[in-house]
């Protein structure tokens, strides 16, 4: 019998601390346990200590996810000297706060979407990350989705000229969690707390996908926002998504619904939707680009295929082809299994956090930057102002 | 050897006179021919004549349509006395004045849509209808997606409840035929003849179904028209959409694409999308309908399929079903093959002979009527506006 | 006003004489009837008589499908001078006696598949065949399915060497008509008129579509017949598909479901399966052909769609081209609607037709021929031969 | 800052060793790693041990996969008393020698299938289970499809009623992997190693996938293997599936494709298919289930799909439901994410150690059993049998 040290003792380790426990937190925490047994990194992620106000609770997830120390305050995380990297999974109110302390005391950042509940505190975040990246601070906005193989092939096939010149973009994320009208008041429905409804929760993912895969920003907006079912039973316990209700009614403050017009600036059109109303579609973001030499489909429910059509084939034999994203000649997927062999949910958190330890270790900016955080900050800003107003916004730039 | 007279000399005939005869000329003689063959009717039409501007060419058109004789004007077909209906199926520039003139000659009317070029001319056109339909003449528009039997369903399981309150609907009507920048004009191209261009020949047939599936009318919108690519080569003869490209360019004076958003009379969102350059999709009319009970999706690239999402089922079992609408309990397809074996493109017309004929026997007024085709055009209008504007517009009613 | 002769005057007629009016009679009514319409014929095709023992009936029938006169028995039909093309429609118990009478009365003929009830039926007609060809008499069996745009693109593209060496062909054709107990008997539940169930009836078309695609012959096979439900309520009267339940049962003396293992020519492996019990299943045709360069899938329930995967292609974008087979490139569609509007089931029956027509006027012999028809008899005799033995059968060539 | 014991100190241990630490091991360890992290588990398992013959590789994968310590035999790894189960991921010919000896040791066993190279071994290692079993000692077949919680949906429909009596079952393994015939020879191709090709590797799963959702066994087969390229290049190393070809060549000893017809006890009827010679399929496991009452369709590249058709639902909204398997009331899913965000290959892999573990906390004995493999393994001797006679065989009970 040999002991195997976990490490080989090659790479110096990067030590994480992560703010908040619930569904983000168990998605980061399965991408920190697992990047470093497909991939290889040049730095090996630590899970040191994760915080949170209740105590007991706090440290049954470290428990349970896996976490070597815990915190009762993202303070105290962050006056730590043996976490390298904040990781925060809160919701968006308490996210400039956090950041801004954590760039400041010189912690790398990773910070969930949306970045922020106000184009004030995202700008606020960026400025400091603009300072931190100065001493060799990196940060990075928690947009996943960029890291599906299907997105990252669709990224490349445009960057590659594949779709030719971009006329049109039209993107939707559809869920129906709270279609039903007893469904109970959530903290993601409390603009207090979220900041903004399904326009920034799921609304923000399909701004940065479209921007991200074609290479281009939307620089004009006329939006719509809609509060189908203003109130709601209250949850009946402390409880998330799936908390029943309890006595008494509460208001929604936020939208249920939103969709909007674009344009972008190389002149295409764009059409958005988000919705929690969609009946029967769970988590379906479906993004499609029309082109002058091509065409690319996506729907997340599908999430290891992409959706190709050629433009310069013959017409006799031209099609959309269903690209199963499972070669190791796509994006991440070498690290994975055999073609075929499809990967999930939570592996574009993993592919996050490789990204990251490897931007780190090589003193490079991971991307998406705050700015391009920030970026989407504005884009949902003058959707809802544009709604407010029944008029077209510009995005600032 | 006993001779069948071509009809058992029971009913009557219903003897009808086609104006133009290209694309639409085709289908609409398919209909009148195949719906006896299929359908019990109360007449029995008659492909009685013909009429075009050029005299070989429309005698050509006669021989291979298989109508009775020509007429080279539209006056003199409608100044005929065996002549009870006048199917119009030229470009929309010309619909008002024929269409009129039909209805005061007493004449039942199946006029193409795009019903008319402008509002104006459509309200004189519903005037006229109103006012022979005291006499007992009918009309009637063509928007004959309604008659796909996939759609005549989603109407009825929307009708029957099964959708409940309306939250959503999605609609795109995508083409990809001048995506090529070399593709030359053609009429439909050109805003005198064709009046508008995506919004008027293809955004027409997608909020004339979203409304009528939903038994909902837009009530405002805010759009956006654009022209993609804004000069072409000239045809190289009078040729249509095959045209090859002669000498010399000229410009493309209508929208290439056109997207809208959109609020429905009982309160639910719509957004609305008709392009002519969504590389690969080629004739892709998709409508989505979001209800607190339900979802409905259909895709006329597979027009014999709806699928159905039934929020009221246990969720372990529910998911959206895949109905192929070929059973004899759904509309229209009773009358055709056994179930599996699906129809096509052209069934849709005959489906709208078949009910026209019948409501002319029975007396009562079709669907859908000049009223339903004004208000379709008034949206159509208030798009454009919208667009020309930057604003929120407001469907008169 | 100028009288329109139903034909220009330069082609002549092919006089067609149809026997029998049921289902397959409505269908070919329609091919006769709309072939001249939209594809140019060198001849012209009328529907001169159509026979049937009950006068009364075939009476109805003749004016419901539009033919010119009647006749109460074959002979009859056969016997007449004016008749071109006798086109059969019958059960199969009936084809070799008028195949044959027709062919010696120098008739041409299309005979609807299943060909005949016994392999000694089907050589007798096939040697009456080919001494009728020698006096320029034509002869083609309906598989209808080979006209359908997608399987004759497949058929181009294994020919043109995009599928490489075959591999591999699976087929099956599922159907549920009967999948309930209480569904009537009807005569294509007998053997004596029908000769074979599922086997003869629906795998008789998979045989041809994966031989006629491949262009490779089946030559052994080892196989299984089964009848599910042998007992049935004897039909309330003399109904077909659709009829409801009488008094009484009746035995099912023909299969209801067949699968077989195969060897092809070439040494690639077949296998198949025709059912009347899947569930679910309406006319689902699936054919799936594998080789060393490429691969291609077809479903009769999307019959306008052909899957191709080019294995020739880069692995990073190489996948399964969704080929909606509706362009002018494609076989048989120039002649029907633009890009994206589909066609259905009767279609195949009128590029038959076509077909038909431009051979008998060419002076060429149509295929599939009646030897063609021969050899898939061959095979459906060997598959039943080896389920009654537990053997491989060999095919004779 | 307080320290988190890794574990709460509740669950005593269940300390794991794995043999092999290949492509198989490399997904076992991400199961063990991941299961506690996901699933309460009244054991916590401990990687404590992996054993490989030679000493590097073997630390390097340790290192990688997280495994505590290394062995360089099984032998040793056996007699470790610090080893409570036993994790086989060799390749099939070391199968029985490995897991008699563990089990006469008396520690848990989880064998990788298939089982054993032969049916004697499978015997053996059957008999020494059930030996073991007296004692306590727990053992099971890696089927790990079985835990896909779409097939465990599948089989709770079936168990339900909701399919009826059983008619068919059509299942196919189809991958691509050697279609190209300069792919180099790996052990999979050698007879002596892996005992079988694609009937043993991937026809296996197909067999236990269709007896698991069927609750029925193979009764009688008649089969046909093949091997379609039977020389290759050897690789240039000792490398897997992705080795690169080296010099000379070497005979491909196993089937690259095989096929049968199968009776199942209820008198079902079925047709399976395995080959690693479908071009474009990657690792397409389809299997098809129809019953009196409803039919069952599945494919793994959409893994999170299940199919469903109720036949007991009305004709006009009847149709196959895409039953998206990841809400919290089907099997597995309530561990994971919420509502459409899907899993991949892996998790079925968490879910089967979740099982195991839990049945051996609980003292119940795990299922697939090793009976369960045994008589998998009959299946495929009988097919292999039966392609060489040319005969039906049946499976001995």
């Amino acid at each position: 019998m040999t002991t195997a040290p976990d490490a080989p003792g090659v790479e110096p380790d990067l030590s994480v601390g992560m703010v908040g426990y619930a569904f983000m937190g168990a998605a980061h925490s399965q991408a920190w346990r697992t990047a470093p047994r497909f991939f290889d990194l040049p730095l090996r992620p630590r899970m040191t200590a994760v915080a949170g106000r209740d105590e007991a609770r706090v440290k049954a997830a470290a428990a349970r996810l896996g976490w070597d120390s815990t915190e009762t305050s993202w303070q105290s995380l962050i006056e730590r000297d043996d976490i390298d990297l904040v990781d925060v999974c809160t919701p968006g109110d308490t996210h400039a706060e956090i950041v801004i302390a954590a760039l400041e005391a010189g912690k790398h950042v990773l910070c969930e979407k949306p970045m922020a509940n106000t184009v004030d505190e995202a700008e606020a975040m960026t400025r400091a990350a603009e300072k931190a990246a100065l001493s060799g601070v990196r940060s990075m906005v928690g947009f996943t989705y960029r890291r599906v193989p299907a997105i990252a092939l669709a990224r490349r096939l445009v960057a590659d000229g594949r779709i030719g010149t971009l006329h049109h973009v039209r993107a939707q994320y559809l869920q129906d969690w709270i279609v039903d009208p007893e469904a109970p008041l959530s903290w993601r429905l409390d603009k207090d707390k979220a900041g903004s409804g399904a326009l920034g929760d799921i609304g923000a993912h399909i701004i940065d996908l479209a921007q991200f895969i074609t290479g281009e920003s939307i620089s004009r907006v006329s939006g719509r926002l809609c509060t189908i079912v203003d109130e709601r039973p209250l949850p009946s316990e402390h409880s998330g998504l799936s908390g029943k209700a309890g006595t008494g009614t509460g208001k929604v403050t936020v939208d249920d619904a939103a969709m909007f017009l674009a344009e972008l600036t190389g002149g295409a059109l764009g059409v958005f939707e988000a919705t929690r109303f969609a009946n029967g579609r769970k988590n379906a973001i479906r993004i499609e680009v029309n082109g002058s030499r091509g065409s690319l489909a996506f729907d997340f429910e599908d999430m290891n295929l992409l959706h190709f059509f050629d433009g310069t084939e013959d017409a006799g034999t031209a099609g959309f082809r269903r690209i199963m994203v499972t070669e190791e000649q796509h994006p991440y997927v070498g690290a994975w299994w055999p073609p075929g062999h499809i990967i999930g949910y939570e592996h574009s958190f993993i592919h996050q956090a490789v990204d990251l330890v490897r931007d780190i270790a090589a003193g490079t900016d991971p991307t998406p930057s705050f700015a391009d955080g920030l970026q989407v900050q504005r884009v949902l800003a003058a959707v809802e102002t544009s709604s407010d107003t029944d008029s077209w916004q510009e995005i600032p730039t």
